[in-house]
């Protein structure tokens, strides 16, 4: 018989894969020198002190072993406090399920919800990663996009609603969105849970910029109004607002029925997150407020540079996010951004993410994350003038 | 409309999902004092100071951010390098994958191979996890069993070489196995291999108890036996071997051709593993060896005094395991294994997983992990003695 190689033997799923257009354009120009890396959404910064010595001294005690599949009990419930002075919710530890980063949260609630062919609802462009993984699980996905409207990102609620059909599984809310920084307000937030409560439809809150929010300390959550046995699934991550990136340490808030399912869908995935991460966190979501304020007040910094630069260049046409750290910007004439972000990088040696990476609506665009230091964007911004100017 | 609880909208995954059966004992036994842990698959030493402390350098030096999706280059060629020198194999970087946990290697391979309905063979009793990873991602289980003879676990080749038929998709292969310590030959191995390459039958070997072989310094693997581009996924751990269970830290060892799309699928699932904790597995799989031997001499020391203490029960069926820690003996007259441990935790204070949680073909059996030091292992033979004598 013709032997057949690997790969031709794998699963529909992993067929279907496609690479990341983020991460082709950042494996590209991180083999060349001097790249300002503004492609992913990754701050600058290292993280506190204050939790890193907090995970030295969990290391140091010996917390080695096996932890609790849904999360340390004292993390879940200072996790459950947090929420509850945000939002004036009344979550307690039975809501709340410790994940190893935010994107397994979002797997994890792929996997309780979707079956194959499952409607869901995302929002276009969206970070693909979200989409990702519900299509991973089987999920028939259906985009209703979000639009530029006098300056503004914007959804129409209407389409969205129709889009919101009875047979539809889940619907998925990034808000603030990545990339292009929309937020729903409080009062869309009430319609489409009223809407989703008439038809049961999961709503599933990427919540992971919640406190990266231009207007307010955290943005309109569904946390806030929603009921505690709503169809509702928040997932959260320490990623962006405590600086800790590659801790891989997220959270999952939901309702108490879940708490089983979730803890056995998490003992096959990971079995648990690590100990001393865990207590590193929870030192985060105790002491590390001033951290968050502290981060909030470079990133307005970063977006008072970005906005003034960008609306200043020829090419670019600038629309003002309203959350999260980036700018998504469309650029006049362009029509292959990942072709664009290659030559940025080699003529102007800035990183950009290419609008097509979140869906075909993006096409055109680029994102840029301001989440750095003054001087870098001082400098990404007279390099990209050449191009942009 | 008349509401549904939120449990009711589950996947049907998730909806399909049972407890685990160890876990069930051991959160009823965890909440009770003094009992003495022989239920999980967890040594009682804490990790070397010598992978601390590199954790902590890391952690110090800043090593907070992404990394990349199959792992940091250094620790990929270490763990290549480190297979090379045991099975004699001609791997490189491009065949490792890094991942958060062998459980999540596990879920990757399943997710990486297995279509709904796809025919998945497997050895019965075995480790839940496994074989729930598979139908987590829609496999159809075959399970073919092991079964004592002459005092040894033993597996029919006749019988499980018909159960691999031309559209199986793939063989799950724990050897040691969990819970039983059988182990498979390198005679077996070799025509298992061929007649998966005669049939493209996937081999995924889960490999984390390879270094803990009571006949010589690793068992058997299908590694030194093996084509680079063979149908083989290799999942590993450092949990074992380096008494890193809290860590949460493997690796995937696969053809080359897998490796862009189990990064793909590490992006979806977890994106990467944490910096520091991969540098912390670079010193241990470099420099570690010894914690590896030291562990060995203590488990030879804990199966001695199992061994010989289990054989003395009169209600024990003693079998003697190749390798892993565990001891899966029958009890006469037992027929619910999981009342009998919930029995044994009130009346002894020792707590042993219950066979059923292996498969129905562990029903009469409990399994006791022997990777204890040698006072608890006395203090809970005696304790056993009044249910077991």
């Amino acid at each position: 018989m013709t032997k057949l190689a690997p790969h031709s033997y794998l699963s529909d799923r992993a067929q279907a894969l496609a690479a990341s257009k983020i991460r082709e354009v950042a494996e590209i120009g991180m083999g060349q020198t001097d790249v300002l890396p503004l492609w992913f959404g990754e701050g600058a910064w290292a993280t506190s002190p204050l939790i890193v010595d907090a995970a030295v001294a969990s290391l140091r005690a010996g917390n080695h072993k096996y932890q609790p599949n849904n999360g340390a009990p004292d993390l879940r419930d200072a996790l459950a406090s947090y929420s509850n002075g945000l939002f004036t919710s009344a979550l307690n530890r039975e809501n709340i399920t410790v994940t190893p980063s935010g994107m397994q949260g979002l797997m994890l609630t792929a996997e309780i919800l979707i079956s194959p062919r499952d409607r869901v609802v995302v929002l276009e462009p969206g970070w693909p990663n979200l989409a990702g993984a519900f299509t991973a699980m089987g999920a028939a996905l259906h985009s209703v996009t979000l639009a530029p409207k006098a300056g503004r990102w914007s959804l129409d609620l209407d389409d969205f609603l129709d889009a919101l059909t009875p047979d539809t599984k889940a619907v998925l809310i990034n808000s603030p969105n990545n990339p292009t920084g929309w937020t729903m307000t409080a009062a869309e937030q009430r319609i489409v849970l009223d809407h989703c409560r008439k038809h049961g439809i999961w709503i599933v809150a990427d919540d992971v910029y919640t406190r990266l929010y231009r207007h307010a300390k955290h943005a309109p959550s569904f946390l806030s109004i929603a009921d505690p046995d709503d169809l509702l699934i928040s997932v959260n991550s320490f990623s962006k607002c405590w600086s800790m990136t590659g801790w891989r340490l997220g959270w999952l808030t939901a309702p108490k029925s879940l708490a089983a399912k979730l803890g056995q869908l998490t003992e096959f995935n990971t079995s648990c997150t690590a100990g001393f991460i865990q207590d590193a966190g929870r030192i985060a979501v105790t002491q590390g407020e001033s951290e968050i304020t502290d981060l909030q007040t470079k990133i307005a910094t970063g977006y008072a540079i970005a906005a003034d630069r960008l609306s200043q260049f020829d090419r670019v046409q600038f629309i003002q996010p309203d959350g999260a750290f980036y700018c998504f910007f469309k650029v006049d004439g362009l029509n292959d951004s990942f072709a664009a972000a290659l030559e940025i990088i080699d003529k102007t040696k800035v990183g950009l993410a290419p609008g097509i990476a979140f869906g075909t609506q993006g096409e055109g665009y680029l994102r840029l994350c301001y989440a750095q230091p003054e001087p870098v964007l001082h400098d990404a911004f007279e390099r990209l003038g050449t191009y942009l100017g």
